[in-house]
């Protein structure tokens, strides 16, 4: 796969300066590449690495040109269209369409046209999968599934009774979707199993990452809502909805009932109580404990920064021992009497 | 499927109040609920929405009788009763006995009455399967697993080498059970591994979420007993025991060689270190860090608030200068002299 | 399987003391092990228990050989010579060599001889398999990858296009290599995926535990050195490069682009951040937030000790109150004067 300079600036709408019959047939770092592949510059720390690319060429602002060594590629911003190059020079691997004979498809299931179901993928009574859709093998699809069209489940992806997606959904490897909530009522010291009964419901161009869990709800469903876009192994509960276009970085859980508002990021091994409200445009820093809801937009952290472990040792004794400083300070306060102020 | 009030009353050994032949057909919220289902109140502060309700049949106390506008069953414990009354209207869904024609059943397995193993499943030698229990599609049973009556292994469950489950166990899909341990012998500044020769024993009516996994025991067994309730993406590691009917919430990691008493609750996200005792009705708040043994029943926590950025950066750096606060105290406390207190 | 005492001592290039003609066909630990069974006694403070011990033998250290009931094997380092017996009398698994009928296998993959391919495999088109590898039931390979000799990939295991691994490298169920890193340009509010086109690259003697996942990388490589050893419910992100030896423990998450060094043992469920470089011969706590880069090697941690419930509420109040604390230090101490100090 190659384009010429002018063909991918037609396709990006992006301006392109120097050489406009020059091949581009790779993405490259700024570092590494050399002649035939494109790069992006985007951090101004790296300025020595533009002027020394190989590249053949850059896509950077024009407020950088002058420094760029070969053809340009000149947009607002480099790293989207970045992306967007790298794309076209590197689509996502075709399916043969077709059902293995491997695959265990259902009678009263209903496939697409152009969809690719892969060896050893079982796909259980009254499943709809729409066109161009791409199940990886060894998936398994439980009664009733709903599946838009061009999505794609890579392998070892289960999605549980009556699971809903929407178009363009990717998910990727050791995905569970739909499984049983965590709820338990108690009779006496024991527990008691609550059927889940409702379901999952993902929207359009959703992206899922390897080994996350979504859980369906116990009455009403589980929401991720378009756009989301969830690393690997985070972990949503039942009855949780995700906001439109909200991002969630690795091993994040998400507690039972919690609503995450749209356009939040919210960073890795984040844990998030259950029965909460997080606004919109909600950024939490990694390994935050959110333990009350979150009313306004803005950046929310918690935890204590590392120490070397004698450091750690003194700041943990005298964490424990907080009350007791507060209350010799007030002491001291008293003492000096009302005069000294 | 549907009861009539009074045979809900009956099933469930509550007091029916109004239409005894009212017929119900399915479990709603309060708010949601609609002619023909049941619901039930166990928050005093949603006693609006009680009063508001168009269930057919809500769940109560009887303290709370006066202000329901719909039949009623009466109990001391109506979330208890709902669940119940949720598992009569929603049986768990039949699985057709018999082993699918894809499935790979070694010829020294033994499999029980009434089971159903699905397509892709497979079992290997002397694997021994109860009656009535189901292995869901590709479902990996590694040799000599030995399993009891009336399981569910949804899908994609992996039982390595020896397990043993009792009867009635559910494991979601992606669960791995019986995996090596992380046993390492230093060899200067490389690693030997340690051979994991333990196995992995469930007790009766355990059950695990979707991706968790549970490691078998290096010389001896890892031990969940009877009861046991796992939610998703727990890590059990080596030689863990965990005691009858404790619950764990998800994303918690257990080191090696612990030990958890019986009826315990452990929050999402709790990380416990090796080597260490709980005791007996340990409640742990969600992400605490365990790092030495809990010899009380009680409620333990660990971690700091989440606060705005900018407030979260002064906190945490005057955290790291505790111990300067504390002497600049103790020297203040100094000079007042002993006269002055 | 059994040896005399004889041959393990020479097998281990250990001094056995005793009758050299037992028979041994067991390891068991020091309390449990009964005639026939080797043991070792690594711990002092387990003394009493090897006066009392009724193995066959006991590796120990010379000098504790006086308070040994029984034969013995003497060497500098008990507990490594105990994990090579254990490995002598427990040999992994043998899996008869060739491909099962129900595993698909491309026509262009190459699998080297003594291969086992297990049931429901499936290796995708060029593929290249090593001599005496073991692909265990359900693993999917997909496109061209590349796996050394004798290693296990042990069920459930998925390798995405183009991963590549060393010699010997075990692979526990449930695991995800190469799957798509979490790269996002934003557009707007929105995101748009950038194509994920790295590998990922295992040295020789990696181990990895179960249900962990490691992604590929956006433009060059994610690498795991040789000898690396994760536990389970690992999360590995893209371009992430972790050097040789080190060990991590269950349930941490490394984000984008950081390098950790050789030598390291990282506690559990460790969070680490992004674009960072961590040091060779660096120990992490369990739990430790690791925001920073580390360039000295020595041991680090993070967090507050667990308290009960109580008092974790004065604590962590107080914890937000800090910057008040101080500064009603600094007015105490302004108001004794210069004088007075």
């Amino acid at each position: 796969m190659s384009f010429t300079l002018a063909k991918l600036s037609e396709l990006t709408a992006t301006t392109a300066v120097g050489d406009a019959d020059c091949e581009i047939d790779r993405v490259e770092s700024l570092q590494q590449a050399t002649g035939g592949a494109i790069t992006f510059f985007a951090n101004p720390k790296l300025k020595q690495d533009l002027k020394r690319t190989r590249a053949s060429a850059v896509i950077l602002k024009e407020e950088h040109l002058e420094s760029c060594p070969s053809n340009a590629l000149l947009t607002d911003n480099p790293y989207l269209v970045f992306a967007r190059v790298a794309g076209l020079l590197n689509p996502p691997p075709a399916h043969a369409p077709g059902i293995h004979p491997t695959a265990v498809v259902s009678k009263s299931a209903t496939v697409g046209e152009g969809c690719s179901i892969g060896p050893g993928a079982v796909i259980d009574d009254d499943c709809v999968i729409g066109n161009n859709t791409c199940i990886g093998p060894n998936c398994c699809l439980h009664a009733a599934c709903v599946i838009g069209e061009h999505c794609r489940l890579v392998s070892h992806v289960t999605l549980c009774e009556r699971t809903a997606l929407g178009q363009r959904v990717i998910i990727h490897p050791g995905v569970v979707v739909g499984s049983d909530g965590f709820g338990l009522a108690s009779e006496g010291d024991k527990w008691f199993k609550i059927p889940q009964l409702g379901r999952v419901r993902i929207g359009d161009d959703v992206e899922i990452g390897a080994n996350t869990t979504i859980d369906c709800g116990a009455l009403e469903d589980t929401v991720l809502e378009e756009g989301v876009k969830l690393d690997n192994q985070i972990q949503v509960a039942h009855n949780v909805r995700i906001g439109a276009h909200t991002v969630i970085a690795g091993c994040t859980g998400i507690s039972g009932s919690t609503t995450i508002g749209r356009f939040c990021k919210i960073g890795g091994a984040a844990a998030i109580g259950g029965h909460l409200r997080i606004a919109d445009h909600v950024t939490l820093g990694g390994m935050t404990r959110v333990g009350k809801s979150i009313e306004k937009a803005g950046t929310y952290v918690s935890g204590t920064p590392m120490q070397p472990y004698r450091d750690w040792l003194r700041s943990s004794a005298l964490y424990k021992k907080l009350g007791q400083l507060a209350e010799r300070v007030r002491k001291l306060e008293e003492q000096k009497g009302p005069g000294e102020s």
